[in-house]
């Protein structure tokens, strides 16, 4: 009965120390020294960290976008997130245009119910601001769904105006939710596309130009002063540039109730890959994302910020297409875009990497410690979006969501090991140190090493608290 | 033949010596020590400094706004600018909706002609982004117009979008011409009235609560980050607070061609004159204006912003209305907004005061040197504006604007001696040291002391070359 | 047998959570859910947050200054401590002039033997830098003392120069020691202070003048600067001031390995208080400490340095001394000084009041969350000072220091009910929200409410481990 | 009788226009627009610029240092300031150890007698602080020396401890000198430099591990504290790094009245150079000076302020040693160090090219105006340094010291055809667009192109007034 974690050093946003766990059920029911065998499947932890298992709080499984969809569903991705060490995720339901925020949510169950084999939980997202939204949001908390995303970016699809954005500010501040926003300026990047398309610019690495730094830093501080003035609780999503971390930090001094998130691929991968390489110029297409890739000198920034406090999470924005998609079953992928950048699916593979990627970068290159891992990859996503102290934490009355981390195991991350459905890696050939050894959701053993023991239908909805300001 | 102005002081931007100088026809025709007579009209200006007439490149004379039109015209305005010490001004021409700029121009030349007394130029300001306008913008600088404003706030009427802004800059980028922007949020700002009207908050200085500092810091950044995107020049109007000037800063030290103005209003009268008094709860109306009066702390801010050059200019924002005015033959004034703040007209009477103002409190403050008093009001304004070195200097070929200005004297500032068509002054009481006293225009004196000297007619349209980057 | 704290909440630097704890020994050896009953003392801890003990690093019992010593000694001053929740603290052990850092530590020992009712820790404080101290550093460790302590002030008695600075700071680098530094620049407020007697300046608010805010930011930046260039781990004492912690903050940004304290004085009591009253102009002396209080505004800043981790912790430099000292046993106090205000023994009581005013300050005041709260009083002070996870947190495996916290007490601060040997208390009056309500030093109830439980040698020195950077 | 330049653009800090300048006697009398001839010498400007001559405020010629002298004397130094468009400098005169500020004015005065050829003045240099200066200081202006330069570096020589240097700046803020300082922490400097050569590091390039960015960023936030403190004005010499213009930034927010300089090579020489070449190691001897070289990146932090106001002036520090000297009559020079690069004597020739690298960089190089070259290189010198408006413009009644300055001559800098006493020149092989094509000294023609046509003795003492603060 039960499982008992012998022998591990246990991790957690503010603590390390050794001592054994027991799980009963689906939580963990003791915490103590050299607790004694009753039973228990015992599972021995010496040498290894026992951490709270991961929490992606921004991936877009079977995502429709124009003339194709995310390569993930909700197994495939799920079961390569686990596999990375993550043991909840949230998604976003797409409100339809024209539709209600609840007919996204409707939509986005039904692709779930039956595949999910980690826990997860839905943003929604709004895409028509429409007067029937207004009367929703007050009661999406009664759905489990206490944040709504909104995109400052892609005009004529995504893209809500300025009054839009401030009017679900204000509903979210009067009830309680907390508001996303995708911050880049939308309506000079349609100005610069068109620009460039006019010119005959039409390489992957045009969507760099059509996506200037200073796009993203003024609508993030767009977003922030809003936030500020409205009161509303803010969460920047997939911050990738200094300016855009300058203005977060200036709202933050000011007081106003601000935070924001990267993503692990800005922390390694920057713009360069965007030119391809000589023997395959539209390679640069694998990295086409919005907001883009940027330099090294950013990355910097960030990792200062997410050490110091200014962002306080890293997620992925999993959003994955085939390079060379369309065939062999494969949805259409980045191939759509041969002729036009603008036509590349936007969106990279990621929800299995994120926490080796991080840790390796952080941890063992000296810019965070474990506990900071832990609370930018666990703990921060769980009290930020209303899931603490059940998810993000190893705690008596937590659920046993617990990650066995060997830190010592050297891996290669590679494209051909990975469980995405994807045919490429963006971190492909890069060495690692440390990697998930075994992962517990809810006290069941879904990946042990290279196996696979999870279940399609073993994943459960997050109905989710309301948001926690950190 | 000629004006003799002898045993002065010379101040200008850059100097400060004693020197007489020799006015033939209209232009300085020599400068020097001890100049001899011969025939010209002698001015003694012995304890006096010598400097080049104000320029106000902000200003609104006559200007039609929704139910009234600003108080002062192009005769009367201009003469109360005179009495201050001012001989240039730049007003802005209004784009008619569904007309093109030059006919905003050409209403504007109508407006002035017959009646102007001192020199004065136009920005083209757009209201109505249609097709026609981005042939228009090339052919401006021809007809001696080489900048455009454009606002971001008062939607419904002057309003533009972010896509006009965008394609406005990259126009102007392309064309040489100068991008001026009112930053203020204006879909904030509609929001936050509209809120404001439903709970029946009608009184002047809810203004505030509908206009807070956040919505212009952000407008303010999106401006600069637009302008650093497109490469155009941009000059930001009436900047007003902290959070503003922060954001200018920003863009400025990333090098982007941004600089900004401040009025004097926004010195030394602060938000809480729209409180009203005991005995008039409505005289608040008096202090509405866009951006509104904001805090002491603001005022510290832009002193030092203007004394270290991240603002580059003190305007004024002229734009008066009467507090008691639709009768006795004065246009409907601040009367109209008495049931409801929004339709209180925006608008404060100052192009009178202004060079007496900043000098009192800039150089008998110990805020700025008499050198970055001339650059503030009368050189900068000079360069950014294309005027220079006709305007803007004391120098050999320059325009014999000549303001003879007497450090000693000390007035205190009243409407019952103003010559603004307005009736109230909001310095009234201010006991100031630092005034006029004689005032040459092209070499013709048109003050002196309290006498008028000037002509209808007199004033001559300034045909401006490009702008400078200070 | 041990002691079961039962329904309460636990409150760590990363957690909260409902959970009880089981104490065997000296030591937590479970945590659970409603743990079964066997034997134990039951504490019902409902309603209540369990915390762990807090942990003041910065403390002066029984401190010889000129003609006198600071009036605690290590028995009333533990005491204190321990009726306001602080089961740890560490000292400073004098260096003798001549003689071995050792000789201080042993001088320390003897204080503290017999007498030492909490757990407490000692800093060896250089203040004669010859050679022999260089050979001691090294060793320091192997005598659970891994901080040295150094002063930039008080010159003729503990000031250090820059080259003995400098040369600690090499050594602490190899050796894997901390740096603290008293961040004043002395030589520039010896001349103050000579100039001010000079001019017969000698009331209590003239220490003020001597001690001027530019002096204490202007030292932070040398002891900053140097830990940058040596690589020495820094952490700088009472912060005080806006431009010390703008220094630290510079310093922080650049990777420096430097860190540093406020105390909660500067928090609340404001320089203000050195004026004296109307009855009493020497009351001023009450507040007399280096660096001295601050302003208002100076503490907005501290808590913001406090909240975003530029600071990491509270203490308090208690060093008391009567008001009314030389008479009825007490030894002489603040009177000294009341014919020089240099005279006056410097510092101020504090180490009872520590926790329930920054809770109280910072919780309740919204400015920090109780998860930081124990991270500034006690789970950073560890980590930095080598105590972690023996100390600081309430894991399985460490010491049972528990705080029972009734967060809905309200008791009114005043010299008449405090523990310390001081005739007066600096936040007289202050009503707080928020009271310790038992204390468990390794297990042992020493303080139940109002009553003192423990005894004179029950507190254990600490042999501390190396120092962690936060 | 007199000169009269005609057809050129004036350029001044503040203005450019096309006017004639008519010289009589030494001074400056008329400035008109195609003035008579009548019997004048008249020159020719057409296409040129007319300037006002350079100011070097920081040059050592003739300076004794341990074993040699610089190789410049008062001739030959200011022979080579003049070919490079520079007609007044002020050099420091050393106390000597246990003598007066006077002994050393003296002895500066008698170096210069009879050689100059330029104008120049004094600063007195504190090495000892007995109690006879304070006397001295307040009677140095009568002497024509209103500067005091204080090195808080080059421990056992130049250097002064805090005490000193902050008795200098009150005893300056009464009597109303400028205070300037080298600013590098001398103490860690020597315990670095001890360490470097007790590891046998003894190659020139160890000389810039010896001085660390943060060495001098301290000293600049110590003097910058002090000056505020005191309230003395503050001018801090050959600021090299992004820390310390940071420092001085700071300060200048606060309200302190305290200025800087650069010097041209910091802005384009870096430290690259002090690694010498494969075929000659010591090379980077040559490039010995203290602060040492930086980095391109604080080349670009300089040029940011230099352009924003943040630093007043670029100056030279000329100090030239020959890299083989000690024989064919030339002193010691750099190979005094071969064997240990403490021993090479520090300092590097370039009063020569002062101006037309600062020119080629700031003005080509897009970074600063004309108007804004002429501020740093002369009218910000001539008004720190009380020589304004004798100095450092164009006006009637200044000095003709006049600059003909040929925007469009190409030349490339090199030790062969420099006038400088020195073997190498720091900027060989930099090809400029800019030169001095003709220099008059108070109205007589001294420079020619490439003919000399001064005197020995035709420089005079410059007796200064109070300076100013911008």
């Amino acid at each position: 009965m039960g499982i008992l974690i012998k022998n591990g050093t246990i991790v957690t946003a503010g603590d390390t120390y050794a001592a054994d766990v027991l799980v009963e059920g689906e939580v963990i029911s003791l915490i103590g020294r050299r607790l004694a065998e009753a039973g228990q499947t015992v599972v021995d932890a010496a040498g290894k960290l026992v951490m709270p298992g991961g929490i992606d709080v921004h991936t877009h499984l079977e995502l429709p976008v124009s003339n194709t969809v995310s390569s993930d569903d909700f197994f495939t991705g799920q079961r390569a997130a686990a596999f990375g060490g993550t043991t909840s995720h949230i998604d976003f339901a797409i409100q339809p245009k024209g539709g209600s925020l609840s007919d996204g949510l409707a939509h986005w169950h039904e692709k779930a119910a039956g595949k999910a084999c980690i826990d997860y939980g839905f943003h929604a997202n709004v895409t028509d601001a429409h007067e029937g939204i207004y009367a929703e949001l007050p009661e999406l908390p009664e759905q489990g769904v206490t944040s709504v995303k909104l995109l400052m970016a892609y005009k004529g699809t995504f893209q809500v105006d300025d009054t839009t954005l401030f009017r679900v500010m204000q509903a979210a501040a009067r009830h309680g939710l907390l508001v996303m926003v995708h911050a880049e300026n939308g309506d000079v990047i349609a100005e610069l596309t068109a620009g460039l398309l006019a010119e005959g610019k039409v390489a992957p690495h045009y969507h760099l130009a059509a996506h200037p730094e200073a796009a993203e830093a003024e609508a993030t501080c767009r977003a922030v002063s809003m936030a500020g003035i409205s009161g509303a609780l803010l969460y920047v999503v997939h911050m990738t540039c200094a300016g855009a971390v300058e203005q977060l930090a200036i709202g933050r001094a000011k007081g106003y109730p601000v935070m924001g998130e990267s993503c692990s691929q800005y922390l390694i991968v920057f713009e360069d890959r965007l030119q391809g390489a000589d023997e395959d110029p539209f390679a640069g297409a694998k990295y086409v994302c919005s907001p883009p890739l940027r330099t090294e000198m950013d990355a910097e920034v960030l990792w200062e910020a997410l050490a110091d406090q200014t962002l306080q999470a890293v997620s992925t924005d999993h959003c994955p297409f085939y390079y060379e998609g369309g065939r062999d079953g494969r949805p259409p992928g980045k191939e759509l875009g041969r002729e036009n950048f603008t036509r590349i699916p936007n969106g990279l593979p990621g929800i299995e990497d994120r926490l080796v990627v991080t840790w390796h970068l952080g941890v063992n290159g000296g810019r965070i410690s474990p506990n900071r891992f832990v609370a930018l990859t666990s703990a921060n996503p769980a009290r930020i979006f209303g899931l603490y102290p059940r998810k993000g934490t190893i705690a008596v009355g937590s659920d046993a969501d617990l990650l066995i981390w060997d830190p010592a195991a050297r891996r290669t991350i590679s494209a051909g090991r990975q469980h995405m459905a994807c045919d490429y890696n963006i971190y492909e050939g890069l060495e690692v140190q440390g990697w998930p050894e075994k992962l517990f959701l809810r006290g069941r053993l879904i990946v042990d090493g290279d196996r696979w023991l999870g279940e399609q239908g073993g994943g459960r909805f997050l109905h989710r608290q309301r948001s926690e300001w950190l």
